[in-house]
């Protein structure tokens, strides 16, 4: 695995935001914050970068939401001291499912709570002129686990080049609160659904293997070689391949 | 202004549509259908590719939309015999508007509407295991007139390379009804929305404008000199420049 100086990336980080919001003629970020790792991390740089009275944290919690989620989220706000607004998504979710798909499965109503909260997170930038600041992390960026318009629309992404395993280690130098650093991830889609069991591998194997056909690019043999798994490897490579579209913009003729 | 064999970009938008849809392993396509030009044709040409029992068509209006964009959405599908379903966004829409943002304006509103749209759409392309096919015109995509996330997000953009007044002749050759074709183009966000009063010029202009800047590189003063206003040109080019965060993924450190 890489070795990243993360005060170096701090730093870095820090400046990607103050000028991305420069150039765009910004002042003001909104972030959704959902308790987890990336958006608290995401949160605590914004501050750093352009003053807590110029980020607002945006909490969109569902009915089967996770409550310590909410928790989780109001923590870190009183930590890092954003400005917040809590949005119950409920209503603008149940009014599509009850009236019209009430058979609809667990995956549809993930996908569709994560382009609920993009369209809120969207109207509120536009009614505060602010941009909207991305949460995610490279891992999640390269195996396509992220919402296509939902949680992987924004303006930028600031830890968009961090692997999971880099995003935790930032949080524990930015005093992220333990109880959001030492969670299982999980999108809180529904209940008990985590990351790891949804991509059917650890972060900590995920990461190394990306960054070995990725940066690295080793064939598959070396990759055996220097001790992954054959099945692990072929998932991350397909993860990786299926997801492409999630990464370019539509196609078009020339 | 260039001058496009019709009948020869008919024929390859039906390969790229085809060709697409066999490269993702889709068979089926589900197209929102406005009532208006853009969409009318792609679902003419999607229709053509795929057959019209792959295609289904969503038709999405909002209380206060103009009966005729779906009284014109329904004589096309009455024409050219897609699968369709309707819609009523406007449970989905005041679900937000009415809870918690009375006071926003009708820009807020058209945007929201647009993402809820695509909501809807992504949703029921995920339960029918549907490709998202896109409607967006090139004179639209650089000049931006489009809600980022919203009428802008799909899998592909089968007429996105051709100019607004291509579209135009091409929904003649594909026999789209004259009350589609001859009508001013309009999002229908709004009562008395036109595109042409948004975007401040008419299509006819902006296309030439838009060639003369981009494909031709002319320079301001060549432009001028081929009859173009001054102000028409600044407008043009700065819409351009301005909505050029919408023809690009969110940005990343490197």
């Amino acid at each position: 695995m890489r070795n990243v100086d993360l005060n170096h990336e701090k730093k870095r980080i820090i400046s990607f935001i103050k000028d991305y919001m420069l150039s765009s003629g910004f002042s003001k970020g909104i972030i959704g914050i959902s308790g987890g790792l990336d958006s608290s991390v995401v949160a605590a740089l914004a501050v750093e970068a352009l003053g807590k009275e110029k980020v607002t944290g945006v909490m969109m919690p569902y009915k089967k939401s996770n409550p310590n989620s909410l928790n989780d989220a109001l923590l870190l706000a009183s930590k890092i001291a954003f400005n917040y607004r809590i949005i119950d998504i409920t209503p603008m979710v149940d009014s599509w499912f009850d009236n019209y798909e009430p058979e609809a499965s667990k995956l549809r109503q993930g996908n569709y709570m994560a382009r609920i909260r993009m369209t809120v997170l969207y109207d509120l930038s536009s009614k505060d002129n602010a941009l909207v600041i991305g949460t995610g992390n490279f891992s999640e960026l390269m195996t396509g686990y992220t919402t296509q318009y939902g949680d992987n629309a924004c303006a930028f992404e600031p830890i968009g080049h961090l692997y999971k395993t880099e995003v935790r280690k930032l949080a524990k130098l930015l005093n992220i609160p333990s109880s959001i650093v030492d969670k299982h991830p999980s999108a809180d889609l529904w209940k008990g659904q985590t990351d790891e069991s949804e991509l059917g591998i650890s972060y900590c194997v995920l990461d190394q293997i990306l960054h070995a056909f990725l940066e690295k690019k080793m064939s598959k043999e070396k990759m055996i070689e220097s001790g992954f798994n054959s099945k692990d490897i072929d998932r991350v490579v397909d993860l990786y391949k299926k997801s492409e579209y999630k990464r370019n913009m539509p196609s078009c003729l020339k």
